[in-house]
């Protein structure tokens, strides 16, 4: 067991891009093409369908039908950006073209002052800017300006960039606190961390101090939403969610000590904060990030990394309310959660931040698109009854919860597809001397480092087997650190480089393993991570989980399907002693996936003569059960699904 | 062990009203006096307050503040109705003074043509019967002439009778299948039963015909509702509960074959169709009766009686869905179980239907009502956790859900002083020449049968403990049967007739010990059922009761409390021998109660180091559990409450 002394390592990384990190086989690459090849363009044909692209020719009248709504700028910014990650990856023509149309038409859309929102120029002129709490107008512009950045780095083809530039320029003489200007902010977060991402590119510092206004602004009395509504004519006290703790807007950001209301605008806004804290080095928004992902992943997070146990403010309740069946955890929360992690691990390495990154990445992220990239979920609930939907509300006695083509909503789909599509920018950051490598998938990698440019190539078939082999080709060799996460759920890694063990007293700083040394071409470091399954069990204070666990095997959480163990899931336990066995078919849907086998038990059937309750009397009778990877549950045949299996306790 | 041959007893019974028999002490006479002298004080003055008496003034105009609500009238006739069978328990002259007054503006109130609703004289004239589906103007209707009944039988004070035979003159003529009569019907069912009662009284056969009228239509093609929505302007499909079998208007109410919609509605249905199938005789009716009867207590009810899981239709989802944290279960529902039971019961003697009928009385209704019955409850949850309501709705971090003292829709609290009030009313019935004892509770009756007045007195303090003497003074020595109902829950009863233990192989019927003799006074039976604590499972198929039992003793379902057993209530397991014992306090508010202690386990509580989640590595410590009736839960400090306690299974 490599020691953790959990020694802060201070100092700032910065990641490497995915224009620097080729998927080269294994898990990723699959899910990759099916995302480049499949979700992409389905993507297009229903933003095209649905009219959010011919929405940006302005051609709506009074009276038409499908009138823009205020999301639809932001499900094609989100399209957007997933394409421009892909085209990073491999350019394809054809895609970029598509591309190069939209923008087009997005740049001939603008208007004269910068603006830029279909919903707005088109259907509500009138209502510009009166209505930042419910409208979605500045979150619109945040995902717009993802997608130019995204672009512009993919490409080198400015134009998007430019005009959301403008955009941005315009945004900023709106907001501010000058007089005339408005003092607000958006009731969904999302341009905080997208203004970010323009200061990144651009060097703008108007962008970045537009972005702190708006976290700084936030939560502030007298209420920026008070205002505004007693402007529009309406009494305050009748917003719908009847709390700002909705919008993240109950406190100025720094005094918020737990996560609240809407958990993808809770991510956004955390996000937000974490690159402005990063860029300032402002000490008190560090502080409340840190303090806000305690709370959130000591308390608020189910297992998969899903966020938000309820459908009526999509979000948070309190403390240990994890609830399975009828559980909200939207596929963006997840992604959301995604997108922190990283901007937290930019700060300082802590392996258990990158723990609850890949938790959420294996787990509660792609569990939101089909193996065949065709449909979505909007929430990943953790037990599915059949007649019940996924927010365990009863539909009819024969419906089964499934993936959709498409969503009124439609956040979540194009979210997936850009968080695929940049799944290799999340594996590594650098610092002047210091490599990280976050996560392990079969990949290429050219990294700065230590005044040079280093290959690292990573060989191996994880998450579903227990070796990565790394190949290090720097062009000089000389001294810099490797940090290898070791990950938290496993409980023997072992380390070689080239073929000696890394002795048992080696550096290991909160979950990274640091190898300094003179690195030259051809080394290679050896990581072995023993995948047992392990029977997970949650405080005693989530009542849900009470007397279950859920089956985790290196980082992907397994489920129980009734395809493969029958009705009545929750009628089964696991035995003391589960004699857990993995086995995987060649072909097929779940080809080379392990499965979990276990020994159960559950009542026997008996005959209840018709009884709905009896003094207990049934025996039980052993079972095996099979079950698969949480994120692959409905791809089959349909029926139950249930993550926390009762369990009888350790023998 | 008496034995049960499953035979069927034909012919009918009539339950012998309440007015014949009284209360003499033990556990209904502390309920029956509170009711009388607390609740039904408070409900009159909260009728006042609300405005719901002073309505029947007709004085809104308007522009005029509280409006007369669509429900209003129903939540009077309930409270004149439980003053009533008060007043039948024993005379209150002020109490009827009270009533004398009301009724008083009841008939000034009432229109030349007879119609009477306070609504839709004084709110919206032109809309009378214009919306059967949603406007509750026949529900009202019915429970002033429930009223109307129960105080013509209580007082022989025919005003208010002959007010709502006015009105029922008046419905008489607005509905049938003449032409210029709608062929409508209520959209919540009440009338129906009701008319059946005002028939009782008056044996006015258009009574009859039309409570058959209402039933005989209900559900048939074309949809009454439909058209009724047409004529409106309205589109039908608008309905916002999607579909009639919320309102168990989907079909003929003779080819229904489960209990759907709105709980209460098809409770008030059921006891309609019991009502006309007892005076009519309809097969086909009766059938239906039994087949839904089937489909509720097998598969629909949960183990408090309780009705209705889900908050969207106030009732049912499909079957051996029963959830226990957010359950509705409606207090009114529950009543209306005991309602319907007790008219099967007059169909045929049969055990299983009293079981139910006595599960609802001890657990599900009056959990709805506070010990000192000053609050109410309207859902009844069978899991309740700090935070959330009683429909597992997240409220904030330390709310907890307890009963209230009125509600804008007061359907439960007069709705459990009326049952409440009418409880030596559910005791007995006869034939000619057999009486059945379906209840047991300290009490004098007065019955007749062959041809005589026959007196019956029980000394028990059931359900506490486990012996009832029944002492039987009939004026003449007759051959007559005694039907002594042997409980379901009761694994080993024991009966003696003047000391003599009735041999194993004696008549006991589908649940039913019938002791056929030449009775003479002084005669006196003992019946022992013997209370052991049992352990309730539920059938696997129940998923969320699965793993878990619920204590029974006697007719009471039990339940944990956090004020006796800490919080995380989830955690805590029954061990294989719970070796339950029984104490009781001397004084307080669970005088004389039996409350169940139990060994358990919960896991220890260790140092989880801010961890949410971690291997499954916890050890189980021993504990105590103290658990106390379902009924009486939050009457102490606020906390958690469980009913359906984790368990590893008998030894």
């Amino acid at each position: 067991m490599i020691q953790d002394t959990r020694k802060a390592v201070a100092s700032p990384f910065v990641s490497v891009g995915l224009g620097h990190v080729r998927i080269t086989g294994g898990f990723w690459e699959r899910v990759m093409d099916v995302n480049r090849c499949v979700t992409l363009p389905i993507q297009y044909q229903q933003c095209k369908k649905t009219g959010r692209i011919n929405a940006f020719r302005l051609t709506w009248k009074e009276g038409d039908d499908n009138p823009p709504h205020v999301f639809w700028d932001s499900d094609l910014g989100k399209w957007i950006e997933a394409a421009a990650y892909s085209l990073s990856a491999s350019r394809d023509r054809a895609l970029e073209h598509l591309v190069d149309d939209v923008v087009d038409l997005i740049a001939w859309a603008q208007q004269p002052d910068g603006y830029l929102n279909t919903h707005f120029i088109a259907v509500e002129p009138e209502k510009r800017w009166t209505n930042l709490r419910d409208d979605h107008e500045l979150y619109c512009a945040g995902h717009l300006m993802e997608g130019a950045v995204a672009y512009y780095q993919a490409t080198g083809k400015r134009k998007f960039l430019d005009v959301m530039c403008r955009y941005a320029d315009h945004v900023d003489k709106v907001f501010g606190r000058r007089t005339n200007q408005k003092r607000g902010y958006c009731g969904h977060e999302e341009i905080e961390l997208a203004l970010m991402k323009l200061y990144a590119v651009t060097h703008e510092s108007r962008y970045l101090d537009l972005a702190r206004f708006f976290i700084d602004e936030r939560g502030r009395s007298p209420h920026y939403f008070d205002q505004e509504a007693r402007a529009r004519g309406e009494d305050p006290r009748k917003f719908w969610a009847k709390t700002y703790a909705y919008n993240q807007a109950h406190l100025p950001v720094r005094e918020q000590t737990t996560v609240v209301g809407h958990a993808v605008r809770a991510m956004y806004l955390y996000c937000g904060m974490a690159d402005v804290a990063q860029v300032t080095g402002d000490p008190a928004l560090r502080k409340a990030c840190k303090r806000l992902w305690k709370n959130l992943v000591e308390r608020r997070m189910h297992v998969t990394g899903g966020l938000g146990p309820v459908a009526a403010n999509e979000g948070f309740t309190c403390d240990y309310d994890l609830p399975n069946e009828g559980a909200y955890l939207e596929t963006c929360a997840a992604i959301g959660l995604v997108l922190w992690a990283q901007r937290m691990l930019t700060a300082e390495l802590d392996g258990e931040v990158t723990d609850v990154m890949e938790r959420a990445l294996y787990n509660g992220t792609i569990s939101g698109v089909s193996l065949d990239g065709k449909r979505f979920f909007y929430g990943n609930p953790l037990a599915v009854h059949t007649g019940f939907d996924g927010n365990g509300r009863f539909v009819e006695k024969n419906y089964h919860y499934r993936r959709s083509e498409w969503f009124g909503c439609a956040c979540c789909p194009p979210n997936i597809a850009r968080m695929i599509a940049q799944f290799p920018g999340f594996m590594y950051s650098t610092r002047a001397h210091e490599l990280a490598v976050h996560l392990y998938a079969q990949s290429t990698g050219h990294v700065t480092l230590a005044g040079q440019t280093v290959r690292i190539s990573q060989e191996t078939a994880y998450p579903w087997e227990e070796r990565v082999v790394l190949t290090i080709a720097p062009e000089h060799a000389r001294i810099w650190t490797l940090a290898l996460r070791i990950p938290g759920w496993c409980r023997d890694a072992k380390l070689y480089v080239n073929g000696k063990a890394v002795a048992r007293g080696s550096a290991t700083q909160r979950g990274y393993a640091r190898i300094r040394r003179t690195w030259h071409t051809g080394d290679r470091v050896d990581l072995v991570l023993p995948m047992t399954v392990e029977r997970i069990e949650a405080h005693p204070a989530v009542r849900q989980d009470c007397g279950r666990v859920a089956l985790q095997r290196g980082p992907v959480v397994y489920c129980i399907e009734e395809v493969d163990n029958g009705g009545n899931l929750n009628d089964i336990v696991l035995l003391s002693d589960p004699a857990f066995t993995i086995t995987r078919n060649h072909s097929g849907l779940l080809a080379n996936v392990p499965r979990i086998h276990a020994k159960a038990c559950r009542r026997e059937p008996g005959d209840w003569k018709g009884r709905l309750y009896r003094s207990q009397s049934s025996r039980h009778v052993p079972c095996d059960i099979t079950a698969i990877p949480y994120f692959m549950w409905a791809n089959r045949s349909p029926g139950e699904m249930l993550v926390w299996i009762r369990d009888w306790g350790r023998s």
